[in-house]
């Protein structure tokens, strides 16, 4: 069990170490310790060892000067100068929050960036300014659209952060796919099959076999199969790759670049690094504040006291269980997936600082 | 087979005697006709039963004044005064575009409507305007969120258009469950089981019943289970009704008014009729015009050349479907669905209009 200082402190280090400023530093070791704190340890402390191999093949750019480069009062697109992506990231969707402060809304497209972490923290970020937050990112291409057996899409998540007074807020996270990519090396660790409707073999047939992407196999979009509506997932994918990358002027579908050094470069580039799409919208152009807010109460409490299916006890609303495992994270200690530890005491060996 | 001109001029004809002034009755049969074309029959011709009921008992406003009522440069909540859903939307469409025009993009929520047939059409409407639309609208509450049994919400679907260059526009338009309400009917009139993974029975157990929702059953979210992935589906859903009807405040979740005159009228309201929420997003706001769209006709391209699954023929994009169904139902006629021809002689004998 860890602490969350202590994590905090050692990520902030090893990027300090890397060259990032403090305050990107900062901003990097809020967003990998906002996965771990929500359960989302996918993207937590193991993919440290991913920025790091990165920046070590000089494949990031740890003091990046983040731009806009083309705006409307309420848009813009930003260039991340190849950053780490929560610099980026970070800084998009301050700048759509700025622009919604005027324009009432606020839209950001991000090029030449990174894998940024969590779409949720970026969501968040509008909350505390009375606004519904939107992240949307593009990512490596993993999923096949339906119909097809190629990579064409990544797990494309779609995050949406909507305050409410009383309650606490509405936050959806997640991938446009039936699980997120993580939940298959799990399942391949402990020797299991998946069920069918996540992954297919290479020539299209269902597969329950978690080692199939290292055979010419794909993810499924959310949906699984035709029958089950696997194409609105693939419609759900396609317009998170489209804000993000033609937006912006980044890669978009396969030509996303590898999020992990022992990939190659791809030989193909159709924009920019990896693409964003960051929405803020002030609650006060739609309702006054006071209004929206308790009228959400009313929402999430109409749908809190659902009925439960036989076998459940509770109606969740998207962000509950992410908000029960920050309490219990903060309280009880941060437990790392086994066999990072190793990882992250080379990590800090090589870098002159302290892990244990 | 009828030809449009005949439906579209019979359609105008019944919306004319029910009140409807010229305008409104034109962008009605529009959108009825726009369903028709594209296939989505089940909210084209068959639906004019509906209105026509509502209408007899006074429960639509075929004279509305669709009024701002709230707004920011950006953003307006739009009270659509109990209008045909159609004059409502596509007056809300409208906001949207002249808003992106000054601040590049443009947000309406809209509240006090009724149903407004295809989420599409709306969207499809940014396009002419060189920008992005978005349309989604909540609906009567039929589907069940994650682990509950409660109907809760509608199949509240999400739409996108997306313009090209050389490529026909990129159009996603679905509903965020599995299937359409309308399958179920078709399925239950051929005496046949539907896949598991579409509707629970009351206990919230695994159904392939298509008429289980008459005792006590509900549709699921995209996804279908748990494991599938249904809580994704469910947070979309969510995101469509609370952008369409908190942000409005029109009625949400299981308040939704019901769009037929033989459901009684809700005893509970928690804001005004039915709510929609539209955007419009300028191209040039994030790229020159003519870069955006050569780079969305290289994505669709890019996903078009795809490698097919064995037993298909190819990859489609979204709104390749709905295409081809135009050219066919223009050239050859359009097929109503069996058994609706003697409601439309009736209505138009009602009203003193020919139909046959």
């Amino acid at each position: 069990m860890y602490h969350y200082d202590q994590l905090f402190d050692f990520t902030k280090s090893v990027f300090l170490k890397m060259g990032c400023s403090e305050h990107d530093s900062t901003i990097i070791a809020e967003v990998f310790l906002a996965a771990e704190l929500r359960d989302h340890a996918s993207h937590g402390m193991i993919r440290i060892k991913d920025y790091y191999e990165l920046w070590k093949a000089g494949r990031i750019n740890t003091q990046p000067h983040v731009v806009i480069v083309h705006e409307s009062p309420s848009t813009a697109v930003v260039d991340g100068d190849n950053a780490v992506g929560m610099v980026s990231a970070r800084r998009s969707m301050e700048i759509a929050i700025e622009k919604a402060k005027n324009a009432g809304t606020g839209w950001v497209a991000t090029r030449n960036s990174n894998h940024f972490g969590i779409a949720g923290y970026y969501a968040m970020m509008a909350l505390k300014s009375d606004m519904i937050g939107i992240c949307l990112t593009n990512a490596n291409p993993l999923v096949a659209p339906t119909f097809s057996i190629s990579r064409m899409m990544g797990t494309n998540p779609i995050a949406v952060a909507i305050p409410a007074l009383r309650q606490p807020p509405f936050i959806a996270d997640f991938a446009t796919t039936p699980i997120a990519r993580g939940k298959l090396a799990v399942s391949e660790k402990k020797g299991e099959k998946v069920p069918f409707g996540y992954v297919q073999d290479k020539d299209g047939l269902p597969s329950d076999d978690p080692t199939i992407l290292k055979r010419g196999g794909s993810m499924l979009t959310l949906g699984g199969d035709r029958v089950h509506g696997s194409h609105k997932g693939y419609c759900l994918s396609s317009i998170v790759d489209i804000f993000s990358a033609v937006f912006s002027g980044a890669n978009f579908g396969p030509f996303v670049p590898p999020s992990v050094a022992y990939l190659p470069v791809l030989d193909k580039k159709v924009g920019a690094g990896t693409g964003h799409f960051f929405g803020a919208m002030r609650i006060d152009a739609f309702q006054p504040s006071a209004d929206f807010k308790s009228k959400m109460d009313e929402w999430i409490e109409t749908f809190r006291t659902a009925k439960p299916a036989k076998g459940q006890d509770k109606v969740l609303i998207p962000g509950d269980p992410e908000r029960e495992a920050e309490g219990r994270n903060i309280r009880d200690g941060i437990n790392l997936v086994p066999g990072i530890k190793d990882d992250l005491v080379t990590i800090a060996s090589e870098l002159g600082i302290n892990f244990e």
